[in-house]
């Protein structure tokens, strides 16, 4: 009989590079890596390689990054899912998406078992598991770093050593990274402490505002049914475009977020975030919707955003409420077209204009001036039964009083 | 028998001025005026001379700043309701203490009537004869603005100089201006266009971003119970901790909003605002609220800010939803005491500390160091658990598509 | 020239009978009137020469009943819409229907104008004339019972006979009753006093549940989608399946509701309802959904269910809210396929058995017995994470307290 | 050193009887049980007996019932609290107070541990640890159902034989019920198909509606800021008041249920309760919110039900959340004083007349007759500004067509 299969979601860093040694060996098992392209900024060459030094029979790389915003990323933006009206969450939304193409890798090649290097009190192997659940019900999933022996970092690098498991000798990065095109992850180190602010040395690719330009610059972003399609005129693919968000948001300081955080495992953790782009487009796609959407359906579509926003954060992408709720965003968004200018300058977005074909501000409702087309009588008995239930609850109440009812 | 009195909400300015005189005239009544202070930067001197030339029996001129904030406007920056998740509402918030203090004045001086300068496409004749209505059912409410014969400013001046009512000979200010200690609102003329940008003349109290200083500045602000008490160590009034902040954010370009909004009479408008104390003081709120609320009573409480927003917006402050919203908050707050450290920089915020006795950011919990006391087993049990019906969701549509039942 | 055209929505009672002729008289317009049948128990012979006699030039009869079921009452039910918990809003579920048909009406006739017969303080002028303005925005509405010359039933009889409009010489009912296929509305007289009962004449459609049979009878209801389609192994259309539930229903006393109720106007009213099917229906249908959707769906579907009921009780069926929640419903309902039995016993439903192929009740999991797969250590990892932020909430206060922190 | 203790909750049956003794064996440890009173039918004489035989070294039995009805009851009544719109939860809502005293006695008798003989499938384990930890974060739970070597019932009658702990030789109850004051769960056996109807042997409190008398009775519930203070005219303590409403309820077939319902730990479960005196009250007091809340406040209130019902399922009583929206709820009530007289018949609840000295409902706005205070006219106003919005969506999509911009 052949062995079991176990796909390891591998990113080549020191915890899975030595997972996929430990994994073969104790489970007595086939190894295959998996990973994942979602545009993050570290290069994936000599990945292959590095997974079969280090026990891998085949090695599975691929490029996710379009599918990633096409059917993660910009749904969440039109959704305007903020975590605790912050967080953009560019790693929370990979998360499905990675777990997703695993899975499909694993059911490829008639794998039992899929394995994550993800530690035990964070979101992400929640995420993960939840995610592999919800697709493939009987693959089993394995977090080695839940149970293993190993105590510490060294504990893993002298296993490396001892197990000719190639890891890369790097200087010593103080923080944990996590990184894609929409967005970056950073903790540990002097960052826990929530007194101290983050150095500048936390930041891959941002400036802070007092080290940007001293010039403001203008982007002007088009959307096509809440889908960012367009920068200063220039239709451009969705990678395009984040990128180019990401950089000139950068160069100005845009999109760094520190912030005390409700992880999904009962606990308060802080976070440095920075995500350029993510933050520009989030801007204007709500000034668009302010400009597109009604009153009713902007009200009820932020109690639904937030809804969206906790469901991506605690790794239910693959479940029917966030389809229905995805349905829900969908409808909203078939007027929300037309463009948004922004001014970039030293960490501050300000509008500098909006318009749409759909837009529903009317000047003629709205001036001020001759134009007016408002029928200002019509207040009269708008305020008079707007009004009604307050003039009733008074009198009641003084009725009450008065008949020495004591209140 | 003596005439019926009407009370007048009087800004001293063209409206309300014309309106003392065409009110006595037309509903032969006595005029009696009043006006509230809230802590606008207009000066108040030489108003009552000019009310009683304008042909009031009575003046009454009240300093209601320090109610303003301890009765509205901080219970509003506690509740956390921003309108449209941006606007700390500085008009709104002080519509129902206005009236709450001109209906005491009516009752007092035993008038039939109430009368207001409000337009009839604004919100604040609604906020104004909702909370009149609430407070004194039986209190008549004038809107002369929406009936009288006037169709423009020229024709309202030739009134008064007809009847030789007081009117200022001011450069004409291309803005309507609301002003108050909270915050300021700007609308009108060229602003009614969605596409220019607010011209830097519009502003009164900030400078832009590219004005302010070169240098970051501190504050630290400190909180108890949600109520702000303290700036850089040092206890002050409300008066004084708004004023400084006002100012200091003034100085560094902080507090400009520039939105299209949903009025409550069912159309958008443009809307430009300066709030430098509201904007900080709204964001070390919520910093130190990250740090000492529990994540269920954040998540809710979002929900409950939106709402609360609502009801000041729309003019339902003396409403009983309004006040069960309150208890809920005042609730929340017991525990949202400590301090936030902030960095004023050219238009941007920055916490660079937050600190709280009730701080629910436990570090021996979030670190990743080996002071780690978390259970990373637990979590095991907690994912199948948690991820257990988005299985049972696959294997059930797995099995009815076995069996032939198309979805 | 020719004549402005009126559509005026008819009903051949006697206020909209003598509106015929006052329209056409007042407005020197042709007047034409429209009657949808929405499947309500009255009569529609002699309409058309009832109206001509009346003044009409022209007469429109259309039968909307399935459309009304199909498009409107179905989706309302899908949805769970029960206004204030309790009414499933026969009327109101009605009336953007015959808007849109009256609308349809006028522009295909190239009218000016259309009018109704509701009162000044009910809900039906509001959603009849926001429903026109929605679909039709440049039609005026004419609401002639706001504001003509009759102040009572016996000055328009008067007017009638003057002017040989034909009014039915019917017994006076004392109540005011709007009926239709999905339900009946009973309001006035008696009615109008919280402490009284309806009187049993009040009804139309259901016997007591004193009066119903000493035996109970089960329908069976089968759904696809959320969508009734069969009772009884029988395929029914949606108007076979309807009127045989209101049959069985009505006469085992199912449906009546008896409610103080806010309406849309800011006043409270007593209302009397009577809808057998469309109870049964909502009763069967919850119950389809406590066994197919999950639980995350079915909490956030009941707040759906609130808004939506509100949208259509307050007459903003043709707006993109109600479209956008629709579509989450929509989506909601892909897996509410199965059947629920249903006991009916003097004015009792009781479930006798559900059950569906998408059925997520699993008794593999849920059983008791030796048969039980759920996993109860799991459990133990689960509560860990699940209660440890009230853990540390106790530990925070427990130190702040110590070190002797006033809370 | 003296031996640890552990605090058993202690019911007397057969899971807590071995449990004493195989703790007092397997851990080495002084076992003290704890059994609380709320209102039970089962008789609680020989318990002390009882334990003392099964090893315990000291018993304390408290009757809960008055704190528990007036602590937890009472308050989940004026939530309104149902979970998922049908149970009152009588078991949920004591688990809390049972906790509570647990952690009373283990404090004072230093104990180190206390143990419970929940399940691991079920949400009691869940409530009863939450609740253990946010009151005694350091106390130990012990669960030793979940991890014990006994597979079945015979399993555990065997240990009990050969260690002579006393169980009852009672004819085997098909069901697994718990029962207290506020209502009575039973699950278990032919229960697990929801094909089945409950047979009538599973109930204990209620007779079927074809058993219940051939007559209606009626009752008057009177409250007093939403408590419930009287029937009949009648003073009643909370108890005795209880009591009553559950005999008279229970006799007219009244507060069945029978539901699928979504666990707090993943799964479906079929539950069949009985609870006539929570379910009348509720009922009551639904009636006399209809009443004396506003709109804003009974629909608003509709969202913090559902949520305050999601708390106390999920075990979240001692949380800050369900502090907060109880204050909510609390200032809610204020004005929740009046009676409803209710018509018991074979299962049905009818309202037979409702009165308050705060009844919102105003005769005089509400009626059709010529007594008619509401201003009609205002109607107009009212209707043109609530229905702008519409309209101006209309008209920029007709627009927008026309400029052939593709929607």
């Amino acid at each position: 009989m052949s062995k079991q299969k176990i796909v390891v979601a591998y990113s080549g860093g020191l915890d899975t590079s030595v997972m996929v040694h430990w994994l073969k060996k104790n489970y007595d098992a086939e190894i295959i890596t998996f990973t994942g392209n979602l545009g993050q900024s570290k290069e994936l060459i000599g990945l292959e390689e590095k997974a079969l030094k280090s026990g891998a029979s085949k090695v599975y790389i691929e490029d996710l990054t379009e599918e990633f915003l096409t059917d993660y990323a910009f749904p969440a933006l039109r959704s305007g899912a903020l975590y605790e009206n912050a967080y953009p969450m560019a790693t929370a939304i990979g998360r499905p998406l990675l777990a997703k193409a695993l899975v499909d890798v694993a059911l490829k090649e008639n794998a039992t078992m899929v394995a994550h290097g993800c530690t035990g009190k964070g979101n992400d192997q929640v995420r993960f598991e939840v995610s592999v659940g919800a697709l493939a019900p009987d693959l089993k999933c394995i977090a080695p770093l839940r149970t293993w022996e190993f105590k510490s970092r060294e504990e893993e690098i002298e296993y490396a050593k001892e197990n000719n498991i190639p890891v890369a000798i790097t200087k010593d990065n103080p923080y944990s990274i996590d990184d894609n095109i929409w967005g970056t992850a950073i903790e540990c180190g002097i960052l826990e402490d929530p007194m101290q602010e983050p150095p500048e040395d936390a930041y891959l690719h941002t400036v802070s505002p007092e080290k940007a330009p001293d010039y403001a610059e203008t982007v002007t972003v088009e959307f096509e049914k809440g889908i960012p399609v367009k920068v200063d005129g220039k239709e451009l693919s969705p990678i395009e475009l984040v990128n180019y968000l990401n950089e000139v948001g950068g160069k100005h300081g845009i999109g760094r977020i520190d912030m005390i955080e409700n992880r999904l495992v009962g606990i308060k953790s802080r976070e440095v975030y920075e995500a350029p782009a993510a933050s520009i487009l989030h801007f204007a796609h709500t000034e668009l919707e302010r400009l597109t959407l009604d009153k009713a359906v902007m009200h009820y579509k932020s109690l639904v955003s937030h809804e969206f926003a906790s469901l991506i954060y605690n790794g239910l992408w693959f479940t029917p409420l966030r389809e229905a709720l995805q349905a829900f965003v969908d409808k909203s968004q078939e007027k929300v077209t037309g463009l948004v200018k922004i001014k970039l300058y030293k960490g501050t977005m300000r509008v500098a204009g909006r318009t749409s074909p759909y837009s529903l501000y009317d000047p003629s409702l709205a001036t001020y001036t001759i134009e007016d087309q408002f029928d200002h009588k019509a207040s009269e008995g708008f305020i008079k039964i707007y009004g009604l239930p307050y003039k009733t609850i008074n009198r009641v109440e003084q009725k009450a009083n008065e008949t020495n009812i004591t209140v």
